[in-house]
């Protein structure tokens, strides 16, 4: 097994007890707020922005440990908005990783009690810890997750009628806020949370930039070229949805052929840092090698 | 007109122009949410949440302005509740102040995003002041507006069938976490920020606890004594509603008196600041008296 495909199982493995203990203690479980929240956490993914706070962290020299709260506190936003993005207003989906999701185990109400609960709840750990690097994470991550952010994103989302003749340009600026905000600011937390200078921090802004848009063509290309036996759910989606991607206007090799080079891009904006890089890079070459 | 009844206008005066100061600079307006949001913001209201935070900072010997940000943050929070409890999974509302609610003005999809906005934004506003008393405070406001708080009190209300014979000792418990929790997070987070005492903070806490109660069941009184008219909305609502509250089991009289018993617990919290709790003293008088 590849060196960092271990280091994400293990990292997968201590992001799932630090959590488990997390919820076991919370002080106050009301039901069935609390049983939707729980189910909503621990529904299954892949935990990619936790793994990123961890690199975050270890590019730092720190210990992923120091950054626990922080990993916690993406992941509770990441489920947040997958709670509220799957009712019925918004993408009204029944299933999220293959289960039913939240509105539809609990009613809608339990729904959106249990989005917000989990908002409110990121914000609870990431502000557990007092230590002004850490509130400063905290502050940093508030400003991607939000309007100029997340949100931001959901909102273009909501108004992009997308389907077939929609805008390529459009899509990406969706896709920058709607979820490579999140993923940078996952990595770029943990940073921060660790003391990262102002260089260090705008050289993994750049990485991470990168990191979320190869993150997107690698899913549109394997939307294309994947069965769903391999994924583990409905594949051409995105054609039958008339969703315009990068792979579906250029091609399945010319979308291989750029995120190469977004990968090159990436590894670039670290290659000031040595071997301190090494994961990033590791990690990176992971993302782009699901596309092959 | 009394001196109290001045404080909060100017209080008033002052945080709708530092709140349509943050509003105007603001740097991502993407629409229709952002229409939304400041919709959500901006439609009335009486502003009780930013007068406690004003209060805390003035107990403390601070100025107002050194707390504006916690002001504002909470009322971000308390208007999030509004527009999320408004939609039709909660409580259905049609109307809020007197206007159309932000899901019929805009849609749920909008409505919700306006929602999660709104909350997330709060503590963008919060964590924008790098103190470590502001940190705190934030933090201190986080476990009130969560499911330790206010979260946890909208779970047990939809939970509560209410109506004939509901418990009332249980109406008790909701209020305590739907709406004084962040009550006491306004007064006691100011406080926070301005860098008070654990002595200090525990007894704002018991003054907060009392005005919290005092707060709901003069809201009670008020809606079997007074005509809508005077109210500016609809009366008699509890009685039509089947809800039980402490004015409409042992009757206005006896509800009187035991508003006035609070009131005396609320100030004696504080009584050892001597003429600090001046004007904590005059707003639970003040509370108090609207339901004479």
């Amino acid at each position: 097994m590849e060196a960092i495909t271990e280091y994400l199982a293990a990292a997968k493995r201590q992001f799932e007890q630090g959590l488990a203990a997390y919820l076991k203690e919370y002080p106050c479980k009301y039901e069935p707020l609390w049983s939707a929240v729980e189910y909503a956490l621990t529904s299954g993914g892949k935990r990619v922005r936790p793994a990123l706070v961890y690199l975050g962290a270890d590019f730092c020299g720190a210990d992923a440990a120091s950054v626990e709260h922080i990993a916690q506190g993406l992941e509770m936003i990441h489920n947040y908005s997958l709670v509220h993005d799957d009712m019925p207003c918004m993408d009204d989906d029944a299933l999220r990783h293959g289960k039913p999701s939240v509105h539809k185990a609990y009613g809608e109400g339990i729904a959106m009690l249990a989005g917000d609960a989990l908002l409110n709840m990121a914000f609870e750990r990431l502000l557990s810890v007092e230590d002004v690097h850490s509130y400063k994470a905290a502050s940093y991550i508030a400003k991607a997750s939000g309007m100029c952010g997340m949100v931001g994103g959901q909102c273009l989302d909501l108004s992009n009628i997308g389907g077939v003749g929609a805008d390529y340009e459009k899509i990406v600026a969706i896709n920058r806020l709607k979820t490579s905000a999140l993923l940078r600011a996952a990595l770029c937390g943990g940073a921060v949370a660790c003391g990262c200078s102002g260089e260090e921090l705008e050289s993994l802004e750049n990485y991470a930039d990168c990191l979320g848009e190869i993150f997107q063509i690698v899913d549109d290309i394997l939307d294309i070229t994947s069965d769903s036996a391999t994924m583990g759910k409905e594949v051409n989606q995105d054609c039958k949805n008339g969703k315009v991607t990068y792979a579906s206007i250029n091609g399945v090799n010319k979308a291989r052929a750029y995120i190469k080079q977004l990968n090159d891009k990436a590894k670039g904006a670290l290659s000031q840092y040595g071997v301190r890089a090494d994961k990033l890079n590791a990690f990176s070459d992971y993302l782009l090698n699901r596309a092959f």
